[in-house]
């Protein structure tokens, strides 16, 4: 016997963040922090899973592989650009490939809310169809659960993946040191104020598109050609650019410099952003990569993205400098400087 | 903006299964196969999908490879004998381990409503944390998100985990034949009956407790004693002995005949099951598994399992018969025979 649903009072707002769970704690910022470190690594916590890497790494006989799993909720499933089974694969395909792993197969678990209507569910499958293929990897395994109307808001996607890194590939923010540059594949921003503006005001009419596309290929691309010369990846998805970057300073341990000028973002983005009262840099992608990369490698690892049809955009947006002290700086358009910290919070819910 | 709930009517029952979600599509029964069989298979299958297997095994370098994933919404998420997070843990395990596979690491991705409370989070995640410690397994990555409260019940895990395949370890129905013997490792119905009563009839007091409990240790033992004469493994969970044994037939192609006097079922079982209107073989367990055994090797078996903690009351409960009819049959207490189905839908929903 399920309850139903008979609340007739607005939801209420929670915003106790020590005892109860809030939205912030989801959003990939400072709170999700605070959150794993605070309640999740002092009982699950082991040498593998405190990297905290977008995928765990574990020795095996033949080399090293990759574990890596997303919850995907947002909101609404379909958007320009996009569907929560485009997102459910590119996000775990992409963690695969920035930790260097090329993918072996995907696992993928459904929860649905009874009375999801099955033209959605099959559009969703369809599109969990066309990404794995567009991105050569399979579905190897799956699980499906129901759960009452109203106990979820109508489809929620867990979507595991497992990659094989090469022997000999190094990669991660140790190797990352001053000198090195860092380069983005595309404009920045565009998933997550697509999926915002479709949400909060589906009468305005833009051409922002999500970016959601699997990365894999590309990136195996970058690292054929320059190897160990690329040194750190990672995908700017929930904490947006400001997060990946206030991150990578404070594991690397010196300063990352961003250019504001070089940053890739469209007038669409900028207005976009300015609407929703929101800073570009925070905002999810869900097809780009950042690379650190020694200075020498830099135009070859540009050929190489400009030949691919998801890196035709990409440019040099900053670099690691020589000071020690783990912060991320904005050199701004106007010759100023400011910090750039990882987002506090929740500014964009159910984004992926 | 999030809209807050404001359905002040009961919930809408949803019986049409051609055009949306029923819960009955999640139980594990013919619905679900239908939903597997008829939506998502033709979109994603592919050799190893195609199996639906409990993990999906891929060739690798150095032997095989097993990736599994399992969403899990159990409601209540604490019940006599265990709670969300063991069940989540244990579950992966064990479909690793009745593949064949030694856990190497798993992946947690937490799917939380806001204003769950941060205690039985923590709660849940200490569970996880002693379930993972006592199967020897670790954690290695994961990923948390947060929707809005009223959007998910609560808390909603979904575990993924790697593991690797021996080589020459073959396991299968393809390897069931005439004459092996059916031995399950205890007493069966035990955890979908402790979740029903508690849910159903809070104010029933029974012993019964659930059963769930990470079995890679015990199967472990039995596969280095009795190597490939262990033909065939799988957890009874959804769709319990029922399901397990009506898949198991219509896979292997030969009959399967269970004994009811064999059946290893406790009277507050038999009891529990009657006042819920419930079949004891139609419901899951979380620490049990069946085991197709060469009958030269079930004495071997046997006592293997004897002599580990969770498989003190292991059993053979039935055999393979060479009628090619893929049915299975209970030969009941008064010597009477019954077909055995898969159950058709969801008796129990939200139980794993």
């Amino acid at each position: 016997m399920i309850k139903p649903t008979t609340d007739s009072l607005p939801a209420p707002t929670f915003t106790d963040t020590t005892s109860r769970v809030v939205l912030a704690h989801g959003g990939g910022g400072q709170l999700t922090d605070d959150l794993v470190s605070g309640r999740i690594l002092p009982r699950l916590g082991n040498n593998i899973l405190n990297q905290l890497l977008d995928a765990g790494v574990m020795a095996d006989a033949s080399g090293a592989l990759a574990l890596s799993i997303d919850g995907y909720v947002v909101q609404p499933w379909k958007f320009p650009g996009g569907d929560i089974g485009r997102v459910a694969v590119t996000g775990t395909i992409n963690d695969l490939a920035v930790s260097g792993a090329n993918p072996l197969g995907l696992a993928l678990s459904l929860i649905l809310a009874e009375g999801f209507p099955m033209a959605n569910l099959e559009y969703i499958l369809d599109s969990i169809a066309a990404t794995a293929a567009e991105a050569g990897v399979r579905v190897v395994t799956g699980d499906t659960k129901v759960v009452g109307h109203g106990q979820a808001d109508g489809i929620y996607i867990t979507t595991a993946g497992v990659g094989r890194i090469p022997a000999g590939r190094l990669l991660g923010p140790q190797y990352v040191m001053p000198g090195q540059l860092l380069i983005v594949n595309g404009p920045i921003g565009e998933h997550g104020l697509a999926v915002m503006l479709e949400r909060e005001m589906p009468d305005v009419q833009s051409v922002l598109r999500s970016d959601v596309a699997p990365l894999n290929g590309l990136i195996r691309d970058v690292l054929d050609v320059a190897g160990n010369n690329v040194t750190f990846m990672r995908d700017p998805t929930r904490g947006g650019l400001a997060g990946l970057c206030a991150d990578l300073a404070r594991q690397c341990g010196f300063r990352v410099v961003l250019d504001e000028a070089a940053l890739p973002i469209r007038p669409e983005a900028h207005h976009a952003a300015e609407m929703l009262g929101l800073d570009v840099l925070d905002i999810a992608n869900e097809g780009k990569v950042v690379l650190a990369v020694e200075a020498a490698a830099a135009g070859r690892v540009l050929d190489v993205l400009h030949r691919h049809p998801l890196g035709q955009q990409a440019v040099v947006i900053g670099q690691i400098a020589p000071e020690t002290d783990s912060l991320c700086e904005l050199r701004t358009v106007i010759g100023g400087r400011r910090v750039v910290q990882k987002p506090y919070g929740e500014q964009l819910p159910r984004i992926c």
